[in-house]
């Protein structure tokens, strides 16, 4: 396999041409942003942990028969996966409130929802991934009714699996947001990345946040955390 | 029928016990509020009209089958109505893009859907009545799936309605806002108001918009737009 030009330059990630037309590699990169890119930031070995834990993810996921984008690692910061069409929808999935929806429904953050909330976000930056709905979707072109729907069951499976192995890890699985896209052939797969990054993760005896919230909410100890993760994931994808 | 102590003070009606404990007196005011109340304003005649059209509106409705809680015009400015725990949520329908839709999407006025967009809020003036999706308003405990899937089977059927009768009119309905209540014995009806105020309401010839949006954007000849939409209805309902 042969790295070519840089396709995209994203906040946390880069995307290279390979020698395949439909197989891209993704470059992880130490930089963080938050709150629609107005927030900054990088950590160390941000990049490199990334790409371990989101990793450990997909190859967790695919096991577990969810299609996803995911073929190898290849180094320190950087994954082979098949290209995708990335459908502009963000998934996010809420087991607890926290975040934007505490915020817009004016409840407390850490309850947890009796039923599973799945969020439907616009991906589009200027707009600041705004929520919609699947209506929305369908006039937006983004998606059909038929989709949504596929869309949705993958997602709730993925959510499924997730809870059973951040339970493993002693872990609370607060939320989640993925990428859906698809391949040349049509089909609908898991892309992007699942890491600390994408998920609100707490540990269930402290309630300590292992996830990103500590960059956003300047907490301190970012590297610290995403190290925990991966050191639990490790543990967990091998009992 | 004894009108008794007011119940509630909103902003463009006022709601009256009665001497029977399921139906209240609804008052039509001249007032008007837009943008979460923070522009105010008043105008000729808008309480008068906005009672005879919502009284035609419920009427025509109730005809064609659909449940509400409308029982009978009092006067000018009154209507005697059954009373309703009303649900919490604010049902949205756009057939043609407008107002929100257009700024949270990024996309063009007056553009027509090629799908019926259901738009659920959660009335919370505090909020901002922020668009919400099903999973929210289950958390929220405003309404169940199942009740949540009878209510869009009631607006779908109320906006085909409102689009042939308002086609008769000459008028496009681009969008409108219902909201709905549950009565003693548990039953989901059409409550609140159907009129310019909770429409939005275009010529079909010159798209000159005859509703609220006049009084929102400062467009002159409040009243007489409403008047307009009497008139045409008036005729609409006689033919
Ligand atoms: N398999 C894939 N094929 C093609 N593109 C992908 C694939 N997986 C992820 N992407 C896209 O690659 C980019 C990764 O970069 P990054 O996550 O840094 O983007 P971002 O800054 O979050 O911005 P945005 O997601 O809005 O483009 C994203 O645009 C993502 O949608
Ligand atoms: N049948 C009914 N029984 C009881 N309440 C009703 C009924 N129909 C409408 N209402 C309620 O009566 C009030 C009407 O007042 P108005 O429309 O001025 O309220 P508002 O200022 O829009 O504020 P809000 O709707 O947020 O309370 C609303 O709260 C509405 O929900
Ligand atoms: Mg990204
Ligand atoms: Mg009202």
């Amino acid at each position: 396999m042969e790295k070519k030009e840089m396709l995209y330059e994203g906040k946390a990630k880069q995307v290279f041409a390979t020698d395949k037309a439909d197989e891209v590699v993704v470059r992880y990169k130490d930089d963080a942003t938050a709150f629609n890119a107005q927030k900054r930031g990088s950590f160390a070995r941000k990049g490199e942990l990334n790409n371990a834990i989101s990793t450990l993810i997909f190859e967790y996921l695919a096991k577990n028969g969810i299609p996803t984008h995911f073929i190898e690692k290849l180094g320190d910061i950087e994954q082979l996966v098949k290209k995708v069409d990335i459908i502009p929808l963000e998934m996010v999935v809420r087991n607890y409130v926290a975040g934007s929806m505490a915020q817009r429904l004016g409840v407390e953050e850490g309850l947890k929802s009796p039923v599973t909330i799945f969020d439907l976000c616009y991906k589009k930056d200027e707009l600041g991934d705004p929520l919609i709905n699947d209506h929305h979707a369908v006039f937006l072109g983004a998606a059909s009714y038929d989709e949504l729907k596929e869309m949705y069951a993958l997602t709730d499976k993925i959510n499924q699996l997730l809870i059973a192995l951040f339970d493993k890890m002693n872990i609370i699985l607060v939320d989640f947001k993925i990428e859906l896209g698809k391949t040349s052939d049509g089909k609908i797969v898991l892309a992007d990345e699942i890491s600390p990054d994408t998920c609100r993760l707490w540990d269930k005896d402290t309630m300590k946040k292992l996830d990103k919230d500590r960059f956003r909410r300047d907490l301190g100890e970012v590297t610290e955390a995403y190290e925990e993760i991966y050191d639990r994931l490790q543990k967990a994808v091998n009992s």
